[in-house]
């Protein structure tokens, strides 16, 4: 199969032009010719057949098809806010999983204890794309700009609000509190977690606290655990 | 807390001397004294406190104030035997995440369809005792030389056989097959998956067929996924 990231297509459209990047790819790179069949996806669940109409090496001319929208419709909306790591490939590397494993939205976040206070989103969705292509997804998860912690909160969100800390307390299981096929959205905290102050905010916030278990994890870590366990509880 | 693996101390010992290297790390790069406490661990369930006795930076005298045995200890025995990833680095970060999760001994399996042949466990090792110690884990994972996909099977093992694998066929789901609490023996196939071969091979030697959902996963976040579903299912 080959498969062709392209966000500018719509379901209507009859023709597809390959960039000129994407076009040197198919016909340079993969040898394709006229005739063979490539795949599209849009990231807005978009799965397209198509059939190479012009091999033009710099201006790839394709026939659609057949178009099938909503391709692998996830059954629930998964939001993560993550403090980015101090190891920048760390957070790459959570963005894969995720995006294989399967998820909606990443938000960065800058907290108290973080050490990193930036992250270039640019590089980062290049990662996800790059995800998307290799586990067949046709939904592009969406990755937002860096925001302050109390930004965060203070954004509207339509679903279950948790916070998953490692401060003492009552903490939540997922299994016991999770609304099926719901929506979430999840804060994981820095190396070194969330400071008290940022805990009891996000609790005056409507989050509610939840344990990912008992071991140690990083916060990559944490995150793909937290990805792992919405994901798995949804699984019919 | 300064921690320090040391898999030739036992619960009796009253004192422990640290090797040349451990000695120069704790006393020039930490910069601990005589009086200063650290902790052990022997790899074996073991979770020593201490206290330096002699600051010396070669040979680091501890004295053992308190041992914790069987530190931790996990609810379940999990061993998944993995076909190493053509790109080394997605099979160190996967005993990295394992060992965090929670893992007790690892198998490199050479397949039909493997790229790479052979893996060097020495470096592996290395990646998978900085985990316990990062994780705060007393047990470390067992990390066994790469064999031929058929000596494994030929291996005995007490417990539930697993093969996860995408070929057609009914797949069985860990939630419905899994004994609590008990032995596991994961199979996870290189990328292109196992041979169809293979698949039967190893029913015949008594693994029962799982699937890990229907999201396409790479080689190493398929062990993960199974790493979580395993420690998963056995939370209590």
């Amino acid at each position: 199969m080959h498969l062709f990231y392209t966000p500018d297509i719509a379901p209507a459209h009859p023709q597809y032009f390959l960039s000129e990047e994407e076009s040197k790819h198919a016909i340079r790179v993969l040898r394709l010719e006229a005739g063979d069949e490539v795949q599209l996806i849009d990231g807005r669940g978009g799965f397209y057949n198509a059939v190479i109409h012009d091999a033009h090496p710099k201006r790839t001319i394709l026939n659609i098809t057949s178009v099938t929208p909503e391709f692998n419709k996830r059954n629930h909306y998964l939001h993560i806010a993550v403090a980015p790591t101090k190891n920048i490939e760390r957070l790459e590397w959570f963005l894969e999983k995720a995006t294989e494993i399967g998820i909606d939205e990443i938000s960065l976040i800058i907290t108290q204890r973080s050490e990193r206070k930036e992250a270039k989103v640019d590089r980062l969705n290049k990662i996800i794309t790059a995800a998307i292509k290799q586990s067949l997804k046709a939904y592009h998860p969406i990755l937002n700009d860096a925001v302050k912690f109390n930004q965060l909160l203070a954004l509207p969100f339509d679903g279950q609000k948790f916070i998953a800390h490692c401060e003492p307390g009552d903490r939540l299981d997922l299994r016991k509190v999770i609304d099926p096929q719901g929506r979430y959205l999840i804060l994981i905290g820095p190396e070194g977690d969330f400071s008290p102050a940022e805990i009891e905010l996000a609790l005056e916030s409507g989050f509610k606290p939840i344990t990912l278990g008992e071991a140690r994890l990083r916060t990559e870590t944490a995150a793909l655990e937290a990805c792992f366990e919405v994901n798995f509880l949804n699984r019919l």
